[in-house]
């Protein structure tokens, strides 16, 4: 088997695996008591602390530890929130935040509060011009990853952090996809992470609040972590996720190159050797080990399942993978196509010859969906100005790929109506056109569903 | 050394140390995913949740994972009162219950609720009837522990709540002291109950919610755990608790018996052996393993150390041993004594010698205590009908020593008015004057602190 999602769960690193069985032998007790297998505890809690803040490069009174990432981000925005309230409710998010953000925010916005969400570019960027121009007098906080979870963009976070701090404005950071990559540059404020993206266990975050800035623990009180996350320590699981930081980091440096190439290698590979291929996110500003691409015409929880027979765990964006039948909202804010879409994350470690023989197997196992699909082959025939094609009921891909079926049948300036009420196709079909060079005229409401306008262009 | 903290923390079960390094290979994906890996994931998942659930005596589907018992408690509390927000904001709670439930009570009231607690008698017991009382038309919620944390006593979950259930209130207990012995018995809606506290790893609660109970989770959403826990799941921690409960459960009737005889030996060799002390919580209604007791005239802190110096780990409810100041809230509710406070709660497995060698320590160490703070040995001398004792900026054991050092020099029939700032002196003078078959007359506010006054009775 080969593992390719990293960005999901990473496997334990082997120092992760040795500090918890050795801590869990010294570290079970309260580290609050007074008698010596809590002061043990104690000294464990301390030096783990010591030594995730010297990664993240802050004070270890600035750090602590949390439950996951998720408690981390939900615990770090309301604090942080509630810190500045008397300054205003208005929160700035990316439109591209991991979704433990995006609920963050929509909890705010159902409280009350105001939300802006910044806009991404088609690489998946924001830009510090757009922040700026998001922030008012009412601001209380705003919030960017710092790399994307799904096509891997690495965001402008210190220019991002001066144009907030120019405002008074605290910066809350996502960096849950980086830290194992490296401390987070720029003047940000608070700053949230999730050891189990790194190789640490799962059970721990990070939380870390800038000495100076304004912050309200929310929920009930509770004495621990400086009562910013409630519950007795794991502490086991906090030693290892601080071991395995500093284990990652001292090979990050020559890890980063290696997987770069090998990302480098699926970006080039992929689009030359699978027809109908959109790469997405930025080619320079990314992540080491995340690639992600979408192909036309493919259902992207079939394409899962045949890469899963052929030994390969990926994940996707598409809306068929998805519990509640919609794409992903990053793929959908970058304006790419969601169908077909697999997102490869390499962990520390991959072989080559895993990223070789995945390249091998990848072209043929889109093939096959798209055979068992019925996509379209070239055909001409009676040719109408205006056709409308019937897809209600029907699930991505099979609207885009009755489309390309019959785009063909109208004459070159004709349209094509879809009938859709499936969510993915307000995505795929522009970002079809976008790629086939069609034009996208517009979508209007219809009986059932959304009628989608195409003109053939060429 | 010989570890008698389990009420706070249980050392790792062997069951619950395999458990988790067998799932930390197989355990570590996201069991939302569909490849091979997390379908393992997602097994493992069930099947634990299946094994917890068949512990507590409910539906798989009833039973949540959180990331700590605090965090079940946080959570269960604020979903019902959210769930029935529209009959009501009334909370009950007893007045000894942990404190996560009675920060999520001040939570409540800060917010608007209101809540009532209900008093308990000398040994730390609630009435059904006092439940029945406080019950209003718009309470939503009423809360009760199954057994103490504190003093051991075992609470009538069962008969409040058939009183809950008749006024159409849901009952929410907290079962942490109590599940690695058994379930909780009675109709109760919602039970929290924490893994460390069996022996299974930090990082785990249990959150069950009986179906038809009106519960809206709180916080931001989340896809995992129903909605009722954020955050990605920390699977092999989990895998461990289940494991580890089931473990604890098939050994728990017979180690009930073998721990009762030792709380009893120590009840009983306790209240021989060492002078002025005071065995508290209910004798017979009680866990197996804990059993708790106040000394006179000695600081707890000290005696904590002078215990961990021969090699005891043990804690307290003295106020001195709080980064408070203040007694423990448990034994103030009770009235009974809170200076020189000990509990001593056995994990399982506690070896009869190391009873016994504390049975032989403990007389001594309490005795060493008592002659570093010039604790009273009889006198007499000039009598006055009033005395007036200065314990300003003194604090737990000393105001009630010197109150005990000058009881002899005044006559039957005077009084003895005591001066302290300290807060413990409250709780412990009245609780002296109880012990010793003196009448409290009464508190009145000083110039600084309190004047508490004593009249000599024999």
């Amino acid at each position: 088997m080969s593992y390719f999602d990293a960005a999901s769960a990473a496997p334990l690193h082997p120092v992760a695996r040795q500090a918890l069985l050795a801590s869990l032998d010294e570290g079970w007790a309260d580290p609050a008591r007074l008698y010596r297998e809590g002061r043990r505890a104690r000294m464990l809690l301390d030096a783990a602390r010591e030594a995730a803040a010297e990664a993240v490069g802050c004070r270890a009174d600035e750090l602590v530890f949390t439950s996951s990432g998720t408690r981390a981000v939900h615990a770090g925005i309301a604090g942080a929130l509630a810190g500045r309230h008397r300054i205003g409710r208005h929160l700035i998010v990316s439109a591209i935040e991991h979704s433990s953000v995006l609920h963050a925010a929509d909890a705010h916005e159902a409280g009350g509060g105001s939300v802006t969400q910044i806009e991404v570019d088609r690489q998946g960027r924001v830009t510090p011009a757009a922040y700026a121009a998001a922030l008012r007098p009412d601001t209380a906080l705003a919030c960017l990853q710092s790399a994307n979870h799904e096509v891997g963009t690495v965001q402008p976070v210190a220019e991002v952090a001066t144009v907030c701090r120019e405002a008074g404005v605290p910066l809350f950071v996502d960096a849950a996809q980086s830290l194992g990559w490296g401390s987070v540059e720029g003047d940000w404020s608070v700053l949230a992470a999730s050891a189990h993206k790194w190789g640490g266990p799962s059970g721990v975050g990070l939380l870390v609040v800038r000495k100076g800035v304004r912050f309200a623990a929310q929920g009930p009180a509770d004495e621990r972590e400086s009562g910013r996350a409630a519950g007795f320590e794991n502490l086991p699981a906090i030693v290892a996720a601080a071991a395995s930081l500093r284990a990652v980091r001292a090979e990050a440096e020559q890890e980063a190159v290696r997987l770069r190439e090998l990302t480098e290698r699926i970006r080039v590979r992929v689009a030359r050797s699978v027809p109908d291929v959109e790469v997405v996110g930025d080619p320079e500003r990314r992540l080491p080990g995340i690639v992600t691409f979408s192909c036309l015409y493919v259902d992207g929880e079939t394409l899962l399942h045949e890469l899963d027979r052929e030994g390969f765990s990926v994940s996707s964006g598409s809306s068929c993978t998805s519990s509640t039948l919609t794409p992903s909202h990053v793929l959908k804010a970058m304006g790419v196509l969601s169908e077909g879409n697999v997102r490869v994350s390499l962990p520390t470690g991959t072989a080559e010859e895993d990223v070789e023989r995945f390249l091998a197997v990848l072209p043929g196992a889109v093939a096959g969906v798209r055979e068992k699909l019925g996509a379209p082959v070239p055909a001409a025939s009676v040719q109408q100005d205006v056709l409308v094609v019937d897809a209600l009921g029907k699930r991505c891909p099979i609207p885009v790929i009755e489309l390309a079926k019959v785009i063909g049948d109208v004459p070159v300036g004709g349209t094509v109506r879809v009938l859709s009420d499936d969510e993915a196709a307000r995505l795929d079909i522009p970002a079809w056109c976008e790629m086939r060079g069609q034009e996208y005229v517009g979508e209007e409401p219809a009986d059932r569903g959304s009628a989608y306008t195409v003109r053939r262009v060429s």
